[in-house]
């Protein structure tokens, strides 16, 4: 299944969708670049997630808090002490590898939880067994724990400010608990009620792995929801239905998704379950939903000294609230999405011998598709049939992401369209100027069909909305 | 005019559009958050650039870069070395300044492009005149010029990573050329194209003012258009037009916009030229359209030590393409948007003594309008008319960006909404029982209509679109 996995990468990099960083200056690790297609799918299913999360909940408001916030505030979450990850250096060729992913390798977990004390012990049991992935070879340093959170400058204007600096937020949520209080100040909402945010995050993550699974800067999806302490886990358990059928809705094989129960929980959390995705390496976290109890907004009550509990304005009980939360990667459903759409398909049967015998076709749910509709001149070098092409996409554009393309025969063109998952494809050829009708291609049947001009736009609202 | 910020600043936060960051923490100096309003605004803004940018142009692809890059780009680019201001302290109270804005305070020009040594003579002269803006003291240091690019250390795990830092980019359209082959390979795009993007950048600057006018991290939208060398000044025009007449179509008044020619070019480029927005503080730059030359992309191939040259299909003519760009940012936007929609109404002509004598209202245009549609039961204790309220609602929602209220009395609620913009309000009252009809009440001439709650759809159907 690795070899689908590099099929994916592959088709990503040849189509648009995904490049490497910085690749003319020999690439930047960890760090990918989403191109023409891919910003389209990314933008589609961070819309989609808005939609299902603000525009049709009345008991949930959008917000969008800066990367940048007091560095006061990433001490009161805990990620200045305790955000950390595990790491041995190589002695012979220097690489940095993370402990639990070397124990991982060999079967053996660890837990995120351990001290470094602990988990020097167990790499040491097994460090037999453990050889760097880099050179081969098992001179290994001990074991160091390295901070997650990544570091900077702004606003400081001396030369020390390495002592004092500030961070890059390592998740979206923290800006949403410290805007609690303003946004129950301003929108209309009580108890129960949640905020939502998209936005970037960064982690100093010692090895990233497996494409845009895991990646230093990464786009967060989260929404916290604040409810009264005893209707926690009620509405826990609701918000854990809603987002299992928020996958189905978006049209991820349901085979494909699992639940993980968390066994060992943090101190302050109530229950904490994951969705897993059937990617090519394996079940592998979707997205996380966790009933996190008081902690966070006590953490912040705390180390600001304001006071960030709720009262009811009907029983006057007043208590912090306990939160809830779902929290995804936007490149990991791209990544979900993908591979849930990918499919090799044999054309062989009843094709004359010039013709492609397989395709590749991306059978993306059409809303999130990053061109709903290709528009083709059959050639190039007429121009009655190029400009009856410009005219019907000019006519579509500003309903749909279209795409004009006179480049190469018209076979070559719908298996590029296949590749890129575009749902409908609309031919002008010679017969257009007979009767007014152009051809359209269906993407999963490959059946087309002739429609008249003018019914274009009616045969795309029903079949698109 | 100030007076007209101070209540624009204070209805940003009163109404959730913006609000100051970590501001239970005590602020955290030149960055915001966006509120529940402001959030939906700003995302209209940028789908309103992204529609007309790339959606309704066959000649303009998408891409969304990540905010780190190798930071031998920074090099190429000439920011490490070049992208700084010059700053003074205040021996006294230790305040910074920049010193272009202080001298600019006493009517003195600078320009960005002198040497230390020159803006330290111009200060010099005129030392007398200029006061610490903190203190009122007149006690500098000597001017220093200090870098804008924000520094930080992803990906790199040594405890002296400050001698070799990454950047935090300092404008979006870096990856637009380092990816600029890239695209060419992926997408069905020739001379002359463009590729745009939007996303956060960041710039240590020392002095930020104006509210969300001048922020550490902030967010662009650039296009960079390539062309034939010979076709760049006429291509330019083109541009030149088009970003105007986008601003109009936009619905900002053609009155509060102005060219601005720049003088002093850098050696590059070929033309540049502002377009200013009247703010309250007077004509200020919203966006920037430069004609670049070759610079950009002979930079990168000389650092990168890679051919970036285009070859023409057709006349196999090689070349360095020319880049013309046009590079706004969100926030600014957003400022000239609430300051273009801002007004306040005497309403007290003919009303009761009684009633309210004036409203604020941003009459925004619909498509920005954070919220298109409100909708109220008239009384909150009356459950009949909260559950038909609450259909209606659930029936618009998946369309628009809605909001259910039954919070006070139904004229504040009209208030609060004129003050976010809310083009539509539907209200539920005891008649809607009698004869399926509700009213509709228009945020601009604040008429109310009956209509039948079967016709609600269409009415704003024909009406928000």
């Amino acid at each position: 299944m690795q070899d689908k996995m590099q099929k994916i990468i592959s088709l990503c990099k040849r189509r648009g969708f995904i490049f490497p960083s910085s690749e003319i200056y020999g690439g930047f690790a960890a760090i990918y670049d989403y191109g023409p297609y891919g910003v389209e799918l990314a933008n589609a299913i961070k819309s989609a997630w808005w939609k299902a999360m603000v525009q049709e909940r009345a008991d949930i408001v959008g917000l969008d808090s800066a990367i940048f916030m007091h560095p006061k505030i990433w001490e009161a979450s805990g990620h200045v002490a305790g955000f950390a990850d595990p790491l041995v250096e190589c002695k012979d060729c220097h690489t940095r590898s993370r402990v639990d992913h070397l124990l991982e390798d060999i079967g053996v977990q660890s837990d995120e939880k351990m001290s470094q004390k602990q988990i020097n012990q167990i790499f040491i049991e097994n460090k037999k067994k453990i050889k760097c992935p880099a050179c081969g070879q098992q001179n290994f340093s001990i074991v160091k724990k390295f901070n997650l959170l990544v570091k900077a400058n702004l606003g400081n204007f001396t030369d020390d400010w390495i002592q004092d600096p500030v961070y890059l937020r390592g998740e979206t949520c923290q800006g949403i608990y410290v805007n609690y209080r303003n946004v129950l100040q301003t929108a209309r909402i009580k108890i129960p009620f949640g905020i939502a945010q998209t936005g970037k995050a960064f982690r100093n993550e010692i090895t990233a792995r497996q494409f845009i699974f895991r990646t230093r800067e990464f786009e967060q999806m989260e929404m916290q929801y604040f409810t009264h302490p005893k209707e926690e886990l009620k509405e826990y358990e609701k918000l854990r239905q809603a987002r299992w059928q928020y996958y189905l809705d978006l049209g991820i094989k349901e085979k494909n998704l699992k639940w993980h129960k968390h066994e060992n929980l943090v101190f302050y959390a109530k229950e904490a379950y994951d969705i897993e995705y059937n990617f090519p390496f394996g079940f592998k976290e979707l997205e996380g939903i966790h009933a996190r109890g008081d902690y966070d907004l006590k953490q912040h009550s705390k180390f600001s000294g304001q006071d960030l509990s709720y009262q009811d304005q009907k029983t006057q009980e007043k208590y912090i609230p306990h939160i809830i939360e779902s929290s995804v990667g936007v490149g990991r459903i791209f990544l979900a999405v993908l591979c849930d759409a990918y499919q090799e398909e044999d054309l062989a049967e009843g094709l004359p011998a010039d013709k492609q015998s397989s395709r590749v076709v991306l059978k993306l749910p059409k809303n999130l598709a990053p061109i709903k509709v290709a528009v083709f001149p059959l050639l190039r070098n007429k121009p009655k049939l190029v400009k009856k092409a410009q005219e019907i996409y000019d006519n579509l554009k500003s309903q749909y992401m279209c795409e004009l393309d006179d480049n190469g025969n018209i076979g070559k063109r719908y298996r590029r369209q296949d590749e890129i998952g575009t749902p409908y494809c609309v031919t002008v050829d010679f017969n257009t100027f007979d009767d007014q009708t152009v051809t359209i291609r269906d993407r999963d049947t490959m059946k087309q069909e002739r429609i008249k001009i003018k019914s274009i736009e009616e045969y795309l609202e029903k079949k698109l909305n």
